[in-house]
């Protein structure tokens, strides 16, 4: 049996298994879209990782993450685009949906966001070809604001959206419900994103009240306080089709449970609440 | 000496002084604007406190704080109301130049954020009548959005000067940048507020890196990465010519210092960062 319309995250099980381990359990549970982190890639070398999805006709719905773009001199933003270009090369190589990019937050030391935010559209508009080159689509994952300073300035659907229409076609977005929910205008922009053809990933997980701390406390679908369903809808009726994908980072639960266990609780959770 | 532009939030030191001890503290190194809590004025009671507000001729900024409207029932709604009518009162005996509005979040249970964001639209427009009639302006504060399901559904400046729009004069803004540093449509908002003469408080404080609680790790000025330079001269600008209101809830740093040294800080950075 197939889920179909969920992939996973590995991040949400990268205490438990592996990048092989953790394909062998989705799809022993019929999960056969995955997401993977580079460093999980990296750890079983990308020839093998490649022959495991193409082996068993996984879908790849993002390669996490390129991105962190702003730095305080121009030597280490170009060693950034050289590494998202990398980056890139290894979604193309697994065949990914998109590559994610996390954007980078304020270079050490500075209080200039907006300068920050500049590095960020320049750093884009020097990878966009190498990506559209290699048929790899970037999509923009706007963060909660709370990681503005430290992971990526890059915090509404709309200041995301608004980058792309500078930026031209092969750029999109990455909709994670966690970043998002909040947002009075987020139904807005997914119809925004919508009909430009921009929404390439739809994360999913919940917001825990209360959240006990800011990166690594997220919460299992239905145990928070986002509506899924409303969020989903309004994604769907966007028109994009695609996977639903689950990433959860739970220092103190989801991590310290076996990763069969939050595998199947992502399958009950994806049929019940999403 | 008059530390001119500058007044304390009384819960930078909330866990140093009451309200009596900390209106002598800030006196005595030439402090004279402040904005108390609801529970500190309660604690030394209402009329000791306007009576050392006024013999001191003491400049009070803001009232915190009213809101918290959302509720599951009707009941619980209007109770709500009511509440925040006595905080008007207390806000007028105080002759406080506007009363804080800390919207409120999610009702237990709900998942529903549109549905809390039409109750706290609702609620204000119940209660501006009342507040008018009083000469108590009040001031929407837009809080961070990682306190959006617990604390406060409305989140940007864009979105509270929207509720302002609707409800017409009597209502306006507390900036805090805290909340509001990393929206990347911060000055165009800014610049809108004042057009409309809505900007009522500026509060003030900094964003550490990392930061390890979600409420309680606030940093002093200049600790942290916001460009509180920039900030006040947009808010300038716009035409707010009020105090800036050092607000910090630090539990393990600034609550755990003397608070005449605190209070010393808060002088020196505001003469130096802010």
């Amino acid at each position: 049996m197939t889920i179909e319309g969920l992939s996973i995250n590995l991040a949400t099980v990268r205490e438990q298994f592996d990048f092989a381990q953790a394909v062998d359990h989705c799809l022993a549970q019929g999960i056969r879209a995955i997401a993977p982190w580079r460093d999980q890639v990296a750890q079983i070398g990308l020839d093998a990782a490649a022959r495991i999805v193409e082996s068993n006709a996984i879908q790849v719905t993002g390669l996490c993450r390129g991105g962190m773009f702003p730095a305080g001199d121009p030597a280490r933003r170009a060693a950034a685009i050289d590494d998202n270009r990398r980056a890139v090369d290894e979604a193309a190589a697994l065949g990914a949906d998109c590559l994610v990019l996390v954007v980078g937050g304020l270079p050490e030391g500075s209080h200039d966001i907006a300068a920050a935010r500049e590095m960020v559209a320049d750093g884009i508009a020097a990878l966009l070809p190498y990506a559209k080159a290699n048929g790899v689509p970037l999509a923009i994952e706007p963060l909660h604001p709370m990681y503005a300073a430290d992971r990526a300035c890059v915090n509404t659907l709309e200041q995301a959206l608004d980058i792309c229409d500078l930026l031209g076609d092969g750029i999109g977005v990455a909709v994670d419900v966690y970043h998002t929910w909040w947002d009075p205008k987020l139904e807005e922009q997914i119809a925004r994103a919508g009909r430009d053809g921009r929404i390439f990933a739809h994360h999913i997980c919940d917001w825990l009240v209360p959240t006990r701390d800011l990166l690594l406390d997220r919460g299992m679908m239905g145990d928070g306080v986002i509506d899924l369903r409303r969020i989903r809808a309004s994604i769907e009726a966007a028109g994009y089709k695609g996977p639903q994908e689950v990433e959860i980072f739970s220092s103190q639960n989801w991590w310290k449970r076996p990763g069969g266990e939050v595998l199947s609780t992502c399958i009950e959770r994806f049929n019940t609440v999403c």
